[in-house]
C-alpha cells in the first residue's frame, strides 16, 4: 500500500495467494477474490475481475507464481500449458503476453530458484508500473493548462494498472497542481467502467467527476466544456495508432471537429513497435448478450455486435504520453525517433 | 389497428379512456397503461411511459378529451390550468404544445359539443400521422441504394407515433423493398431506447437488427459497415438544425467524418419556421439518477450531466424526409422555399 500513491490496492500478494478486488462488483460491494490457482487467475483476467492492460500484465505475472506453487506440489501440472491458456485469456493487451513471456524466461533461467525469482520479478513489474504512472502523469499534466476541463473514457486508472493510473495519473497529477476546473467520466457501455470505476477511484481520491452518457459528448464539446479528452491504451502501434477501450475512436473524431486536444497516456510497455498500424491488431469481440441482457432470450431477429475495442488513428491524436516522455503528433518517424534516439 | 401497418398500437382510446403500452416496461413486459384522467396522461408523458414527439403530441390531443370529461363531471375542475400543465410536461418536443393549442382551439370553438369535437380532432391527428408517416418512408426509401446498410439511433418508430415511424418508418419502406443489408441500432443510452424499443418493434415486424453501443458507432463506421444514419427529430427549426435525442449530433459528426449520409425523418408539424436555429432551444435536462443509478447515493464527489436532446447543425445533414418531400442540404434559404414556394 505504501507503494501506491492513490491508496487503491487492486491486486494484492499475500500468504502464498493473489487477491484482486473485483472490479465486476464495484461501486456498491468492494471485495476481494482470492486466487489459490493460476486457472482462478485466468478465468479472473477473462471474466473482468481485473481489467485494464498494465493490471492484466500485472495479474498474470502473479499467476505464474500460483502456477509454479501447483507445479511444486503436484510435479504433473501441466506448467507450459497453463501459461498458453493465461496468455491467452483476452487477445488485444500486449502486456498480457509480455508479462506470461517475461516470466516464463525468469523462471527457465532461474532453476530451482524459480518460485522466488517469478515473485521478485512480478513486485518489480508492479512497483514499476507506479513509478512509471507517477512520471506519466507529471509528463501529461504539464500539457495542461490551469482552468482546464478534461473528459475520461473507460478507466484507465489506478484500477487498471498497479496504482495511481495512467490517464487517471495524468488527471491526478493535474488535480494536484490545481489545474483542472473539472474532470467527465463518459459512462463506457456496456461495462460502464466510466460510470463504476472511474467515478469511484476519483471521488475516493477526493477529486469531483461528473458522469456523462456517451452520446452527451458531442454536447458537452459543442458547449465547450472540454479542452482534453485524456485516455488509456492497451496498445499502440509503431505508427502510433492507439487501441483501446471500444469509443475512444468516437472521442478522437468528436475532439478533432470541436477543436479539442487529444491525450492518450500509456506505459511505453505498451508500445508494439512490432505492430506496423491499427489495420494488423485483432479486436476482441464479446458475447451479446453482454448488450442484450435478458432483453431478447428468444429471438432469432435481435442480435448485438459487442467489439471490445477500436482503432483510433494517429492523425486524431495530440500527444502520446509515457514515463519515458511525450510525442506530439504522433506518427511513424516519431514514433521511431523515440524508442531509437541519436 | 387497421389503421396502423406496422401493427403495433401504443396509443388507443376505448371505453371513454386513453390506453398507453407503457414503454417503460418493453420488450420484458408488455403492458398498457389505463389513463382516466389528464393529469394521469400528463405523469405519462413526463414518466416517459408515452415518448417520441408525435406520440406525445397525440397522446396530449386525447388527454385533452379526459379533461373535458372530467369537467363535465365536475364544474369546478380548472382545465385550463390543467392544459397548461400538460403543454409543459416536457419543454423541447414542438409536437406537445401544438397539440394542446389545437385542441383548445377546436374547444372553444365547437361550444357544447366540445368533448366530440376534441376527440375527433384526436384521431384525424393520430391517422394523419400514420398517413404522413407512410408518405414519409416512401419519400425517404427513395433515396436508399439497393444493398444499403443502415443505422438508427433511439426510437423513432411506431411507438414514437401514432404507427409505422418516422426513421423507422423509412427504414420499414426501403426493407419491404429490398434494399437493406443490414439494419444497426444504437443502444441509446440512459433509457436504452434503441435496444429495448427499436429492436423489439423491428423484430416484431420481421426485421433483423444488431444492437450496439453508441460508443462502437465509429468502429462500425471506420469498417465500412453503415451507408445511412436515419433518426427522427424532436424539432427542425427555421436553418435546418435539428433537436433530437442526445447522441444525435455525436452520429453526424460521425458520418460526416466517414463519408456517410445522415437523413433526419420528421414530419413537416415538427419543423418550427419561429426558432431560428439551434441556439435558442432549451434543451430538456433530467434526473442525474437516470446514469447514476444506484451507484452513488451519498457521494458529494459524483455527480451526472443528463441533457435528453442535442442540437445538429443543418451543415451536417444530408436530407430532411417529411411527408411533404426531401430538403437536401438543407439550409435557411432552402427550408424557407420549401414552405413558402412560389
Amino acid at each position: 500500500m505504501s507503494d501506491n500513491p492513490s491508496s487503491l490496492a487492486p491486486i494484492t500478494w499475500r500468504d502464498d495467494r493473489l487477491f484482486l478486488l473485483d472490479q465486476r462488483r464495484l461501486p456498491r460491494t468492494v471485495e476481494e477474490l482470492q486466487c489459490t490457482s493460476l486457472e482462478q487467475a485466468t478465468a479472473a483476467i477473462r471474466d473482468l475481475v481485473v481489467r485494464g492492460a498494465p493490471a492484466i500484465g500485472i495479474t498474470a505475472a502473479y499467476a505464474v507464481c500460483l502456477g509454479i506453487q501447483q507445479q511444486e506440489q503436484d510435479g504433473r501440472y501441466d506448467l507450459e500449458h497453463a501459461l498458453d491458456l493465461l496468455a491467452a485469456a483476452r487477445p488485444t493487451a500486449v502486456n498480457l503476453r509480455w508479462a506470461v513471456e517475461q516470466q516464463r524466461a525468469v523462471m527457465h533461467e532461474a532453476g530451482s530458484d524459480r518460485l522466488q525469482a517469478c515473485l521478485d520479478n512480478a513486485r518489480l513489474i508492479q512497483r514499476r508500473d507506479v513509478e512509471d504512472n507517477l512520471a506519466m502523469g507529471a509528463n501529461g499534466a504539464g500539457l495542461i493548462k490551469a482552468g482546464s476541463r478534461v473528459l475520461t473514457h473507460c478507466n484507465a486508472g489506478a484500477l487498471a494498472t498497479a496504482g495511481y493510473g495512467t490517464a487517471l495519473g495524468v488527471v491526478r497529477a493535474a488535480w494536484a497542481d490545481g489545474k483542472l476546473e473539472r474532470v467527465y467520466a463518459s459512462e463506457t457501455r456496456p461495462w460502464q467502467q466510466g460510470l463504476r470505476l472511474t467515478a469511484w477511484e476519483l471521488a475516493h481520491d477526493g477529486i469531483e467527476v461528473s458522469v456523462v452518457v456517451e452520446g452527451a459528448i458531442a454536447s458537452l464539446m459543442q458547449q465547450q466544456k472540454i479542452d482534453w479528452v485524456i485516455v488509456g491504451a492497451d496498445r499502440i502501434c509503431a505508427n502510433g495508432d492507439v487501441i483501446n477501450k471500444v469509443g475512444t475512436c468516437n472521442l478522437a473524431i468528436l475532439a478533432q471537429h470541436f477543436g479539442v486536444s487529444m491525450m492518450v497516456a500509456a506505459p511505453s510497455s505498451t508500445i508494439d513497435l512490432a505492430t506496423a498500424s491499427g489495420q494488423e491488431v485483432a479486436i476482441e469481440e464479446r458475447d451479446p448478450r453482454e448488450i442484450l441482457a435478458d432483453c431478447y432470450p428468444d429471438s432469432q431477429q435481435v442480435s448485438a455486435w459487442n467489439p471490445v475495442f477500436d482503432v483510433t488513428p494517429a492523425a486524431l491524436i495530440s500527444a502520446i504520453v509515457s514515463e519515458r516522455g511525450v510525442i506530439s503528433s504522433p506518427d511513424k518517424n516519431k514514433m521511431m525517433a523515440f524508442f531509437n534516439p541519436e
